[in-house]
């Protein structure tokens, strides 16, 4: 087992750095975890909040750690025209994610979009080019990228003596959603989140198998047959294999209808890599995965040579916290002049991309689908 | 973490009770275990093994502890002649199995037959009929599943409370082959173990999904894209997804071009079952398994609760010498006027018929097979 040295302490912000300015652009549920992260994230502070109804806003605010002189606002219009804003967090269901995000890039305001980040890559196309044209940076919700769990992960994959080259990756997120989810949720619901499990736990599988395979696009998916989808027509489980054209595999499984698990396991043509709780950490303050490399038997066959090793990550800060901090200091490199980082806008879209083809398998009965570009 | 307390440890054959006496019929490298598990086992002893040479049995005999009185045999004819062998161990390639077990069947011999059983099922059937005509025990050797960590793992997932419904269960068995085996060994050649890879580390995934569904068959098996075949066109790599009428959906991947992995994820409606060591635990003295129930994240979900339980599992003896020890429990019953168990020639049937299923699946470009009965 190897642990890793703890991260060095986050560096506060410089005075002439000033933080970021947050309005947070609606009260979800998963708003309540990132309004903690933005106040913990040296480089940026809770600056708004609005809801289409001001006490609604104004009892999130109160609840959620927000400073006494944050502005509340009863509607997103007012609070995307307050020009001392700079940035904002959009969890607003899918569905309206086409209007929010353009209006607010036209706005001037770098946006950090809840997953998944449209109800297809056509719809995020415009996104993108609202952002372009604004200047502003885009970057998607997905938490585990920036945990150092992620990067140390990155390490092992890229290591052609450790992992060598991918050939099969497998992932798996499900959960079992209560009876109220299932009826009440904005996630089965086709008018707010049509992509159902597949917009949210496979959102999170999808990424994962992009993020093995280094962003390569696969040529083609094809959905597990048995899909199950509700009476609106919205997917409640479902899986899919994806296909390159140099052979490697991937197949996941999303679902809102079984017991827990989170896993991804990827192979290559020399190590192998396990871990089981990728999008959220069993507990904060660290994470482990497991690594093998050319493992096999002893001479009997009664035993693995060598076993593979637990590796143990230290998180300095929460990943979402890592992902405020990460996406600021794009904002606040903007400020002075930079660009903004397409990488951010340039996998999710291509993570759309892929939700866009199994959705399309799906719908056609199965059928093997090219992957878009 | 869980620790079970040590099994009882065995108790000796009474006098009353002879060993069985196994032949060996052939030298392959997977007899080497055998034999020492059949040395190891209290009611089994190694009285002969055959070889097409003398002079191969012989050393196998004399490098593997056959005590000194063995008998060696230079064809299998002949050992199949010895009226003293109670029992037979075939680890010979699968093409040779018809005609090897049939004739230990007619000669009276109970059956330890490596896997898979067969080329196909219907091959199956007739070593059955043999087997049931000479009322013989016929018991495949999946070795894993006589560890008692299976037992503990069957008492998780027969828990409604613990477990629930069996949702969705995905396996994987791969290890990277050198090139020496990927163009020499048995299971790459036509002539021999026809099935290539989907009847070695495939056999295993197919066996732990029925395992986990009670042996319930799948009416529909779908083949993943992809698969790799040699030039012979036998399997290297490929998978499969099994669907079931009440929506249980299984995959599997298996794999002689990928880097070791022997996974085993079992999804309920109310708990998770991890285990990455399910054929061959790391080590022989102790395996464990993971198990969550109803687990759900904390209130901010930033961490697990419950978070999945570790349970360590002490093995008393080896696995396959554990499965010697049923095997032979089973053929002293019968001496003393017992039927054959039925048991286990139905799932190595059922286990087989997936097998057919999934080829048909390749060989038909991964089209949905109906599984045949």
């Amino acid at each position: 087992m190897s642990v890793s040295p703890p991260p060095p302490l986050p560096v506060p912000p410089m005075s002439s750095e000033p933080s970021i300015r947050f309005g947070v652009l609606g009260c979800a549920e998963i708003a309540r975890k990132v309004s903690r992260a933005i106040t913990l994230a040296p480089n940026a502070e809770l600056y708004a909040v609005a809801s289409r109804s001001f006490d609604k806003a104004k009892a999130f605010a109160s609840s959620n750690g927000f400073p006494p002189h944050a502005k509340i606002y009863g509607s997103y219009d007012s609070l995307l025209d307050d020009s001392d804003i700079d940035a904002v967090y959009i969890p607003l269901p899918t569905s309206l994610h086409l209007h929010w995000a353009v209006l607010a890039a036209r706005k001037k305001k770098h946006i950090l979009l809840e997953k998944p980040v449209a109800l297809n890559a056509s719809e995020f196309d415009t996104i993108v080019e609202a952002c372009e044209s604004s200047g502003v940076q885009l970057m998607d919700g997905t938490m585990w990228m920036h945990h150092p769990r992620t990067a140390a992960m990155r390490d092992f994959l890229s290591d052609s003596n450790r992992f060598g080259q991918l050939k099969m990756v497998n992932v798996t997120f499900t959960f079992a959603a209560k009876s109220d989810f299932l009826k009440n949720d904005i996630r089965v619901k086709p008018d707010l989140d049509a992509l159902g499990a597949l917009g949210d736990t496979g959102w999170y599988c999808v990424r994962s198998i992009l993020w093995t395979a280094n962003y390569e696009l696969p040529k083609k998916v094809v959905a597990v047959p048995g899909a199950v989808l509700n009476d609106h027509g919205v997917i409640l489980a479902c899986g899919a294999s994806l296909h390159w054209e140099d052979g490697k595999v991937a197949t996941f499984h999303c679902s809102f209808l079984s017991s827990m698990a989170m896993d991804v396991t990827a192979i290559g043509s020399k190590g192998t890599l396990h871990l089981n709780d990728f999008v959220i950490p069993y507990q904060e303050h660290e994470a482990y995965f497991s690594a093998a490399t050319e493992t096999g038997f002893n001479e009997l066959v009664t035993g693995w040579v060598p076993r593979p090793s637990k590796h143990i990550i230290t998180a300095d800060l929460p990943q979402e916290t890592r992902m405020v901090r990460e996406f600021s200091n794009l904002v606040t490199a903007i400020k002075k002049g930079s660009k903004p980082e397409k990488h951010w806008p340039t996998i999710s879209r291509k993570t759309q991309l892929i939700l866009d083809a199994v959705k399309a398998s799906v719908d056609k009965g199965f059928e093997p689908v090219e992957v878009g570009n």
